[in-house]
Formats: structure tokens, sequence, C-alpha cells
């Protein structure tokens, strides 16, 4: 009854079978094997448009690869007060950004409220040379509570930014999750929306550590620059094509959303086991394969005592994290020890 | 009736005739020379302790220098949501820093609310290797809406901070300000209440251009590597007996002290006359020499087209500023114009 | 016939095996797994000694990383003017260290010649604060023409810099080609001559994308900031077991070895095949797996047109690499297209 | 009979007038006062073309500002190995671009060859991602051997980085001296003959401190990021006027121009007499106010011991330098001691 991190789950065994497919003799390094060349077609038959890809092996570097080519190391970057790039990457765009500044912004559910938007763009001028001048805005989606932006709050909220010269960011580590519960494209949650950068998870939902930048048309021009960075951050891998590798056979077919739906219908299942236990609140909807619930102590502890494992979050509450390899024993596990 | 800003005052007469006496023949360049080590001995009786001084050109490089030496680049820097550092620099802690973090925390008046320093310490964690860890706590004496923090008050929030291996800095760019209001030693307002460094200005006060850094016993054993990075941030000015020699007017006697408590007089007597109209609200604390009003709008207006120019500020008051050059009669001009 | 780069090479099998031999259930993130655990003290078995050791991607982010822990940004970074820190790595260094300086040095087969260390030694001033001082002597092993420094070699070396608070740095991409030439244990090429960091690479030979930044115990006390550091850059990768299984196969028994030696000895078979051609001129040593030669023309076109493939180097040499997977008939086919 | 350098030297009682007199009453800050807006006005006339200006503190800030805006952080400038960005400003420029390379090349008399120039734009490939590119060329003048750079050598080398997307730098901490020992006007020894972007120096010529960054209109568009970079470096003096005042006096009429003629002069005389000794060699063309002299080892000491002051350099040659403020007498007592 392990919940503590998707991170924690194994990869699938397609993608194992695709590395080891991948292995056959000699390939071009660094990003120009022929694997690298078809994921790039793959997507954009599933984002419905052109774009340039690259890859990674942590979520971190993808989101701060990414922010670098959109923030100049004067400008700003807004995100939830929450999000990943803000408190879990020790910092990582401000490194890559060369000093890029972070204005963190509040919101229920991990999801930047439009008054707090408003209120930070009515506070940070344009042109004036001491304020660091907005230039990104980053939208985690799945939100770090588990909830999802529709591509009508997605909207709304790059509307608001395109005043200014800045564009928007999304970190997508678990970009699937949200996809397969708003029932909608990925192109109509990305750049139909308003979305210049997608940072695009694997490693939570299937993958033993492969993240995709995708650049749309709208930042294309960033590529090269892009690379660039890519390689003095060390990110350029020279055996590229078994990261390529992976993303080609999770996004065969339609492995990523079977995977994700999996783990949700899990989280789904656990979310209502436990709402309806007495003295337990579900705290944020459940738009992916997360749940954050408040317990009474008592209930903590006999789930612990159960042998469930779990994250305690900063505001007390317990973290449940499903995954494409939970199991339906698990799920019944716990609320069976739970009630 | 000038209100704008005392960086828009011109400097004191001592000053010019200190850099014109310092201008005698040939010195050591680079901070070398005779004036910079006598102002160091000045510092030292004045703080009442041992300490290591070197001079910058404005109060961005300042407390990015200190920062600098204080936050490693994956660290990270409270402060106030307000503060000078987060809103005002452009960056520059970020860039010196090597991209360290800065968590704007809240509390009335601009100064550091314990509960906001409490939960944000609860928040981050020591010893996690995804979260930027506390290194510095920075108070700015003056705060941003010209209050003061007490000797008591630096102390309670810097005690907090020391479970951590966690530094305390203070943006003294109106220091002077601040300490001629409070009526206690600088020893006591720094070094004694828990404060390692302090920037230290004089610009706002009567300097043509000139901020010491300056740091107390704990901190320094890093004086070399600010040395090195006022170097490397083109901040060791060849001719620094120039720098030198307006610290040593300023310092001479109780001149620093004199001009201070001459523009916090004005900023009293124009508070206490604005306070007395009908529909004005004095904001904050008026200790030192800025007072923030909010103002009917008529009477802004009118306040306007007799002359007097002061800043609106973002939460839509009035702000004005006095400084040593403020005359009399100006602040008797604001009040007849105001009734 | 593919002499391009021992990058284009495959993964031996057995690292697959064990990549997939991981993949059983959940395991701890971050590096907190049972795998990481065990090539830890395989390591220290190894190297005879205590060490620490964390896994990244690309020998880029390897030697990024243990830099920017040896050397302060206000430092300098001694390197042949050949090595890959300055000529193939975009930055890299200058990037992870906050901007530490690289000063490029002479010497045959790109190994630092003892008199062009002394003379940057002569020139280079110690507590001087204009100079970015002396903090790292960086030697690849094997060096950028193929050839090896002995341990004698690296302790005099080494010995030059220890007046100066610098520490040495290895780079080994190419560390197990050296070693089994030069016949001397890990221990010896490394900290017992003085090294204090070393990047050990396994990619070139063998792995899909393994590299390990190995602190022996002169620096093992900046681990923790080594950590910091490698989440920030994004080279904390989510499950890195992936990585340590690489690492824990390759390590196994000789394995690593015995990968090194038969690249070696096609490499040597390669050059004396070569050398005994009329006009040819083998340039370096060949003390590993790569031969760098002169080749008359219409021999360099003979040669690509019997379908060989290798690089054209910068000075117009012939590289050609040899790997692990490399096929004697290929070194056959190679020499007798050419002969 | 003080040689050491023209940084030792005090101001020009011109430019302490000017500061006095622009210390009349209130001034905008941070560059919007009327003195920096003549400033500008006075350059273009001089330079005889549009251009942008903004003022530092010091040589190596206004070099490091301007190759920020010049230079990405994955990109390379070519310098002299000599060159004071290289070897003086204790990395400022790897700081202040974001880590950018800097490859040091060779030439007589500190001037970069044609042929070192040529060599490296050969070895260094443009649009191959592993390598950082050349993005900036930055020349010297005076050069650090105190030889001047003619306009057609500015032209030549100018010409050479051209067909990259190359800009060019130059440091004119010595603008002046070169300027009025070449002859040519000030537009034919920069932007006429390539130059995009001049640190022009006033504080080695009679300034108290104040050097101008001067973007010709090949690189204008890059003011608005200038100035964010200004001042996040902390080099936007809040009383800016006093920066700029020294500008305005010192280039009022011709005194810049004398300035450097009576310093040029001096040197002029000093070469001619040392190198009427017996054993003196003079090491390089002296077309400023710098001699670098091989001086007999009894010379040298009888110099010191006669109360000459002056540096040895780090190749064993002695450096005098001369400023606006030397004395015909400390020629002659030099020379007189000498011989």
């Amino acid at each position: 009854m392990n919940f503590l991190s998707d991170t924690t789950a194994p990869a699938h065994p397609a993608l194992l079978e695709a590395i080891a497919a991948a292995n056959a003799g000699f390939a071009a390094s660094y990003g120009a094997d022929d694997v690298s060349v078809r994921v790039e077609a793959r997507l954009k038959e599933i984002f419905e448009t052109d774009l340039k890809v690259l890859f990674a092996v942590s979520g971190t570097a993808s989101n701060a690869l990414a922010l670098s080519v959109l923030c100049p190391s004067h400008g700003a970057i807004l995100c939830h007060d929450e999000a990943h790039i803000h408190r879990d990457e020790r910092g990582a765009p401000e490194f890559f950004t060369g000093g890029g500044k972070l204005i963190p912004l509040h919101g229920d559910h991990a999801k930047i409220s439009l008054d707090a938007l408003d209120s930070a763009l009515g506070e940070i001028p344009e042109g004036f040379v001491h304020t660091s001048p907005v230039r990104v805005l980053s939208l985690s989606n799945l939100s770090e509570s588990g909830s999802a932006y529709s591509p009508a709050e997605i909207a709304e909220r790059a509307g608001r930014t395109r005043e200014r010269p800045a564009f928007v960011h999304m970190d997508g580590a678990r970009f699937s999750n949200a996809l397969v519960t708003l029932g909608c494209s990925p192109a109509e949650l990305t750049w139909k929306a308003g979305v210049d950068a997608l940072c695009f998870g694997a490693t939570k939902n299937g993958a033993l550590g492969a993240e995709a930048v995708i650049l749309f048309p709208s930042v294309m021009d960033r590529f090269e620059e892009l690379q660039a960075r890519q390689k003095r951050a060390g990110h350029m891998a020279p055996k590229m094509r078994f990261l390529a590798a992976q993303f080609e056979a999770w996004l065969s077919g339609d492995l990523w959303l079977d995977l994700a739906r999996t783990a949700n219908g899990h989280a789904r299942r656990l979310a209502e086991g436990l709402a309806a236990l007495p003295g337990v609140t579900i705290l944020h909807p459940v738009d992916g394969n997360e749940v954050f619930a408040r317990l009474p102590e008592r209930l903590a502890e006999r789930l612990r005592g159960g042998g469930a494992r779990f994250y305690q979050w900063p505001d007390g509450s317990a973290r449940f994290v499903t995954s494409w390899c939970t199991g339906d024993a698990e799920i019944t596990g716990l609320l069976e020890t739970a009630s």
C-alpha cells in the first residue's frame, strides 16, 4: 500500500522493451537519432501543430530549461505559491534563468486565482527599470493539490498576461492525468488556450525517466537557444535514443492515456472511500492521481499501522498518490484498514 | 515643495568639501587609501565593535553584495513582501547570489510579522534537498513604509532564525533616520540585537553617493570573499578615496545624526499637519523621514496644483519624503496649500 | 565500420538486464534506493577508501557539478586548452560555478605540460583581489588526444597546485580505458596521486547513460552542497535506481575493465595497422580507445568510400574511436580497405 | 615621482567644480536628470552619430555591462590573453554574462594578431551545439601594453568576425590617450571601423570616477536591456547627476583631449629618455601614457632608491604610467636619477 509518490513506481514494461529495441547497433548521439525524430513527428500529431521538442531526465530540468528561454535574467515569473518550481526545485528556475525572479501568488487548490493574478499585474509595472517585469506566467496542470485547470481557466489567465510581452509556461509533470479527466484534446489544453511551452512529463506515469520540453509555434524560434542551454546544463544525454525510446513506446497508441486513466481511477475510488468515513475531508478536487485528505489523527495512525505509506503534507493533511501500477487490492486494502 | 524622494536631494556641502580635500595629490587606489582606513576606525568607534567595511555607490549594490556572502546560491532569503530587495532592485539579490531565492513575507507597516516568520520557518524544512533552506533573514530599517524595528523587535526575529544556520541582514538605506527616532545606540540597533551585516546608507541623508557594507564579527571571516565579489561586480572604484571621504565628513561629529534629525522633524511636522485635516489618514508610524497618507482625492489634486511633488504609492496612498535639506517653508507651504 | 564515437555505441546487455531487474516494485526516489547504496559500497571497495558518490546522465553534467563545489564563482580552473570542459561543454563549467574562469594551458597530447602549469601559477597571484585565483586543476584521463596521465604525472601536477588552496579534478569520461592501459589501481590513479574529485564515466564504455561524481575524503564535506547543486541543476533523477543499476552491473566483477580492455585492444590493433601504411602518422600515444592519425588525403577518401566512418579533427587529423562492441571484423575491414 | 597608475592621480579641478555646480537643489534621480541628457547630446556631437549612453563608476563595471548585452550566456568572447577583462576583473565578464566564455588570444603588444584571430575563428564552429560560438570580439585601445589599434587594424579585425553574428566591443579605459596619438576622429576609431559598443573611460584621465558605456546604432536596440542590467548590478547610482557632471566638464571644449595629450607627452619624453640609457629596452610602442621598459636590475634599484614608484610587470619589465597631473619635474627627476 505505497501511496508515497508516483516517482516511486516502476516503469511500464513496454518502455523497457523499447529501450532494449533501441539498443541495436550504433546510433547518432545527442538527439540526432532516428527515434528522436519519430517522437517529434508523433508529438505533432498528438498536439495537432508544428512544434519543437527536446528531452530531459527530470521535471526540474525540463521546467528550468523552458523557463530559461522564456524569461530573461532581469524578468519575473508569476507562479502559484505552492508551485513545484517555487517550492521543490531548490531554486532551479533562478539558476537557469541567471537570476530571474519568482513571484508567488495565491489561489485555492494550488491554482492561481484571477484576483491574485490581476493584483500582481496591477502592482508590477511594465517599463520601470527598478522592477523585474512579468515575462512568464507558469501554470501547473495538475496543480500541486491535484486539481486541474480547464482550457477556459488557462485561456482566461493567459489572456491577462497577453498585454505584457509575457509567455505562458505549463508544468505538465502530471499533464496526462489532467488531460484524461478534462476530456479535452492536448491542443485544447495547451496552445489553443494560450500555452507557449509545455513541460510534458512521462516519468510519473510509466517512464524510467523521461520529460519533454515542447515549444509551440509562438516560441519555436527559441529552440536553438534551448538546445544550447540543454547542452550547457548537462542535459543533452549522449545516448539520447534511450530517452526518446521511452517516449515512443509511451505515446504509442493510447498507452500514456490508459496509464493515466488507471491511476486517476484509483485516486477517485480512494477519495470516494475516504470521503465516506466520519471526520474525513477531501481538501481539493481529485482531478488526477492525487488525493489530499484531512484525516482524524487516529485514522491516520491506523492506516500507517496497517501498512499504508503516504506523506503528511506541510498543512497537516495526508497526500495519497496513485500510479499506473497501483493495484485494486491496494485501494481495497487501504479502505478496509480505514473503516 | 519636492517630496518625491531623498535621492533627489543635493549632497551636504561638507561632503563636497571633503571630496575636494581628498583630491590633493596621489593616493592608493581600490580602497587602500588613508581615508578608507580612517573611516573603518571611525565606524568601529560608532558601532563599539570590531568590524570590516567596504563602500559602494548604491543601496542596491550594497544589499546585493552583503546578501551574496550570506546566502549560497542554493539558499533562501526571507524578506518582507514590500522590501526594496524584492520589489525595487530588478532581481539584484538573485543575480549576486547566483540564483538564491527570495521568500516574501507579510506584516503590517512593511515589517515582517512574527506570525509570518514562524509560518515560513515552519514550512521551509532544513536539510531537505528539494527546498532552498533559509540562510538569511533580511530586515529593512526603516521599512519601506517608513516605520522602524526596535532593538527588541529585531532581536525577537533574529532569535527565531538562529536555530538555522541563518544570518540577519539589515537594509539600512535609512538607518540613521531609524536610529535617531529610536534613541538607542548603533550597536543596540545592530549586532547586539543579532544583526550580522548592515548596509549603511549615506546617499539618502546627505551624500553624493556612498553606501557602506559593514560585516560585524560574526561574519567578518567573509570579508575577503566580499571584496572579491565587490571587484567582480565592478564596485571596487579605482579612486575609492572619494567614496571614503564622503563617509568621513558625514560621520564627523554628529553630522549624520543631525541631518537625520532634521529630516525626521520635517516628516513629523508634516504628518501632524496632514493628520489634522478632515479625511486624511496617516497609514504607518512615522519613524523616520517618510509619511504615507491616504488623502481625499480633491486634497491630492489641490496639493499637486499648488506645486507639491510626491509619489502615489501602489496602494493608492501618497508618499512624502523629507530630507536634510527640506526647508521649514516647504512644510508650511504644503500644509497651507492643504488647508 | 563505425569509429565516430563511443557515444554512438549501444549499451552492454548486462546493464539492460540490471535496469529490468531494478524495475520490480516500488523504490525510494531521488537516490535513496537500495541500489544506489550498494553502488557506493562497491565504489569504496574499488577505490579502497571512503568516498561519496552521486550519479548524472552526462559527462558535461558530472564535470560541471564537481567543478561547482570545488571552485567558487570568483576563482579559476586550470585545464588543457583542448579539454572537454573548455571546448565541448558550451560553457557548462562557467554556468555551474556561477561565472568561474577557465584558464586554458598548453602541452603535448592534450596533457598539461609542467612548464605551462608552472608558468600559469607564476602569473596568477594568490590574494590579489583583481585576479581570479587558481582553485582547481582539471586533468582529463584519458586526455582529449587519447593519451593517459600516469600516477606519477598526476602527482607531479597536483603537487604544484598544493601550495594554493586548490583542488584537483579528474575528467574520467574514459577513466577505465586509461586505467587498464596503465595497469595501476583505481586508488593509485586518483586520490593517492592527489585527485580530490573524479568524474567517472560509464556511458562511453557500455552504459545507456550513467556518470558518477566521486568525492574523495579530502572534499567529502562538500557532498551536501553537491547534492543541492545536483537537485537545482535538474540532475537528481526521480527514479535514480535506473542510473544506479547501470553502475551496479557495470562494476560487477570485472565487466567495466573487460569492456575497456576490449575497446583498447581494438584501438591498438587499428593504430598498428595504420602506422604500417606509407604516409600515415599516429599523432598521439594510443593509451586507450582512440587513435588520431594523419592520413594521406587519398587514403582518407578510400576509407570513407569503403564505408568507414570517423571524424576529421580540427587539426586535420582523423580520429578513430573504438568501443566495447567494436568487432574484430571492423578493424580487419578498415585495415584491408586501407591497404 | 609616482608612476604607479593613472588611477592614483587626483581628479581635475574642473570636474570637482562641475560636481559642486550640479549640487544645486533637487534633481531627478537614476539618470533622468538634465546633466545626463546634455552629456548624451554632447557625445553624439563628438562621435558624429546617434548613440545611447549610461554611466558607471569603474571600467570593470562598464566592460562587464557592455559585454552582458552583446554576448549571451552560451556564447564566447574573443579577447587578448592579457586583456583587462580576462586578467584583471576577477571574472566580471563571466559573472555579468551569466557564464559566457572568454577565449584568450595571442599577439604582440597585447594586440590580437590576425593569425590568432583567424585561427580561433577556424577552430570555433558556428551552429555546433557543444561549443560556445563567438559572439563578441573585444579590443582594448590602448592595449594592456600601452599600444594602440589604428582604425585600419580595428576594421580588419572587425571584418573577420562579421561573418558570424558577432559584435565588436572596445575597452576604452584609455581611449582618449589612443585617440590623440592616432590623430583620427572618435568616429573613425569606433563605429566607422566596426565597433558596436565602446567603454569610454574618464577615470584614468582626470575624473573622480566616471565611465561611460556607449552603444552605437548597430546595438542601440539593446539599451533597455543594458539599463535593466545596470540597475540589477547596482550601477544605477541614485544621484547620477554627479557622474554625468564629471563627463560634462571633461568633454567641455577639448579638456579631455588636452589632458590625454599632456599625459602622453610625458610618457613619450620618459620613453625617449630611458631608451637612451645603456641596457634599457622599450618593449612596446608608446602610443599613450604607458611605458614598458626592460631595465638593468641596478638601474631599477637606483630609480626606486631615488624615490620613483612604478610596478614590476609579471614579465619582469617595469611599467611607468603618466597622467594629466604628472609634472615635467617628475620626468626630469626620473631621468636624472636614471642617468
